[in-house]
């Protein structure tokens, strides 16, 4: 019966979501955030993984993600530990990657983890995968490459927004920014083309417009998208718009983001006006100038709603990831059927 | 029933804490203290708060607050987050700070925060009321402004010493040291008025003196103060010396500490002989030399102890904030009831 | 009955421990450890110090130390707070060490420290007992000197690994690399002459060779040792190897090991051949060349397991310094009647 559920073990890309995997994770999410409502269900919650310890192994700083899953972990009940630089001890000098990540996972029952390096992630769950005690291992972003629960939220996030709406399925979202070097870009449009017609815009000025390695996984998948220039013009033909930030932190790999100007990608408080009334503005946060401050009180925006999404989303992963969701399913069940 | 109790949701300023409030919280230190002798008592305590987690958002730094409200936490089965910079991160430049605590009130249930920027508290509690997920904030030290709760631990300390001196009421306080730039003086005198015919006494080189603002409100209160530059004349006829050091880390602001003789002011073993028998030594650490090492053995040194308070009453104070106080004194009374 | 039982309070050097200590520890991490393979007795474990609390002061950067203590504490169920420099805070300048150690003691119930100074956890742990509130102190490694832990947890390896050639008791051990200056040479031979008929052997380049006072002390307790420069030529006689790295952090203090060829005293893959069968090799790790990575898989190379057993050997350590063994044993018998 187990063996025919949907089932990830280390979770490294948005790849390996299938679309039964994520139905199952936000119908899981809704429940532990029905369930944590009370204080008797976040005591419950917090008995489900009171037996297992994390590592947030953290060397590109990330306050939001980190705290997500430092959260989501406290609400199963999962201690934590949290080391953001491996380099800081001076007797530490000269061991290798795999040694450190080895040692943590001696210690530890999960690794969560977020790198500079894309791919790391991958290669150090093979790595455990060969030792006497694996551990499950979490991309929690790895270079400009993958996010892959940023894109799990964003799909909740969307799920939620579009549930008197008939879901994804047929819907058309915006990506507006520089979709050139955001990974959450990356992560999301794959896993939407799972969803059926589903279309796509991406808007950005053309030194910033989706590399082609995504453009083609959407053509292999069959997706319809459109590339546009012009911001103002696609707001009032789009269901959602994901709006994204420069990513000038990669400046120094030869794109010069200064010479663009990026004020015309960016939601005013005048475009309220052109957005559809059932639509909704997203934001992976943290933002600068891409949405002006005012925007935030109108019910379409969602991007607060998504920061909390995600720490909803995160605690869901990790009990499939464990195999540990019946418990979860089984109170919310109960108390269900108490409250009739 | 409720509503008629003296109530605080943030904590802000030592403005806010009625008579009555600090009463309460006092008596629900001592309650919680008690119970925390019994490995028992402990294990309850930390269930009155397992369905809720606290972010301690610390910019300004200090290893001693810190602990304490950590510590306050973890007793009450609060789980923690620390941030110690909001600035770690590069993806982060350009975030307002507006954006960055909303992002922690997402995740969290309440915050904690230590800043150097005076007002700062204020104005996110204000801004995290207009947002659909508001949560108390508690300032824990703001620029030269406030400290609520050190102002809240050093009058739990005199009421227990006073104990058998029929309380705070009529008390002589001397207060020692940089009274200009310490904002313990502040908050602390502030407080003291609310107490019936206490007397202060500020002790202090001129350029060093209490300042204009803490002077007037205190005469709005109708509180008798006296200024004196003569530390150990003064020692001999008051109930309390609040030591305090020299605040020199504001010095870059014009004034030049490191020319005046701050010796005159700092408790020596011999100045014990001066003391009344009944008279205590307080001090809101770290201290340099304001208090000479051999003096600690003395009884009337009750600094170590305002340590620990500290921690009880920050346990008292969110209780209080939550509401959860009833839970706390049901067990006391209980436990009571038991030991007859 | 308590009063004749072998016991540690400070845990400071490891000349402190007798055998019937070591061996009612590594008993106690035997049971820990077997009660921890199920969701009920990790649950069960969390209970035994869920009402203390324990400040890792650790001012000497060790990922790996901190990590083994700070998982020890959570299966406990005892909750943690970690200081990595108690110079961080501005206004802390000019406060004592001994004054910040004093405030730790205020708000927590052991202190587990590591820093650069030797003789430091002596100094603190005396002063502490002079107080009002003496709290354990555990120390987790300071200076050159001492780091009587890791000595714990190479026996318990040791003992493991001859648990079916009748123990340490009369066995051949190899140490191997910087012997001057690595600390755990220094604990664990003087441990390892608690037991009968252990014969040592040095391994070392002159320059590295281990010092006089070890030498001496092992002569006081009658052990018999060798000392050798030819790596290759020992292998095939010792029971177990104990690699260590070059200790060039302390290279400013006048030894140039870049002049020394140190890859002599490295194992290899080839030297796998030479090792008898039930041989074991050990490392405190983290490693640099001194073992090959290919050498990992053997299952003669348990330096993996040394990381496990320091976190197991931990656990118990905390339980008796806080005399709560019992606890733990009584629940292992009954688990171990119920499998019956």
């Amino acid at each position: 019966m187990m063996a025919e559920r949907p089932q990830i073990y280390h979770c490294l890309n948005s790849r390996q979501f299938s679309r039964p995997f994520v139905e199952e994770a936000c119908r899981l999410a809704d429940m532990a955030r029905m369930i944590g409502k009370t204080k008797a269900g976040m005591e419950f919650l917090s008995t489900v993984f009171n037996d297992k310890r994390a590592m947030l192994f953290f060397t590109q700083p990330s306050t939001r993600t980190f705290l997500s899953f430092f959260s989501a972990c406290q609400i199963l009940g999962m201690h934590c530990a949290e080391v953001r630089d491996s380099r800081t001890s001076s007797e530490v000098k000269g061991e290798s990657e795999e040694d450190t990540l080895r040692t943590f996972s001696s210690f530890f029952d999960l690794i969560i983890m977020r790198h500079y390096e894309a791919g790391l992630a991958e290669t150090i769950a093979a790595l455990l995968d060969q030792t006497e005690r694996p551990v499950p291992v979490i991309n929690a972003g790895s270079g400009k490459d993958q996010h892959p629960t940023q894109a799990l939220l964003d799909i909740y996030t969307l799920k939620r927004c579009f549930q008197a709406q008939g879901g994804i399925d047929g819907k058309c979202i915006a990506f507006v920014g520089d979709l050139l070097r955001g990974r959450t870009i990356r992560s999301l449009s794959l896993l939407l083309s799972k969803y059926d017609d589903v279309k796509m815009v991406f808007v950005a000025p053309s030194a910033f417009q989706a590399g082609r390695d995504i453009l083609s996984s959407l053509e292999e998948e069959g997706v319809s998208y459109q590339l546009e220039e012009d911001f103002e013009s696609v707001i009032p033909r789009v269901d959602a718009i994901y709006m994204t930030r420069l990513q000038d932190e990669w400046d120094k790999e030869g794109h010069a983001s200064s010479t663009i100007d990026m004020n015309r990608y960016s939601f005013q408080a005048r475009h309220l006006a052109l957005l559809r009334p059932h639509a909704v503005l997203l934001h992976p946060l943290p933002r600068r100038q891409e949405i002006a401050p005012e925007v935030d009180g109108d019910p379409r925006a969602v991007y607060w709603r998504q920061v909390r999404n995600g720490m909803w989303i995160r605690v869901a992963l990790i009990a499939l990831i464990f195999q540990r969701q019946e418990r979860i399913i089984e109170y919310f069940q109960q108390a269900d059927r108490r409250e009739r």
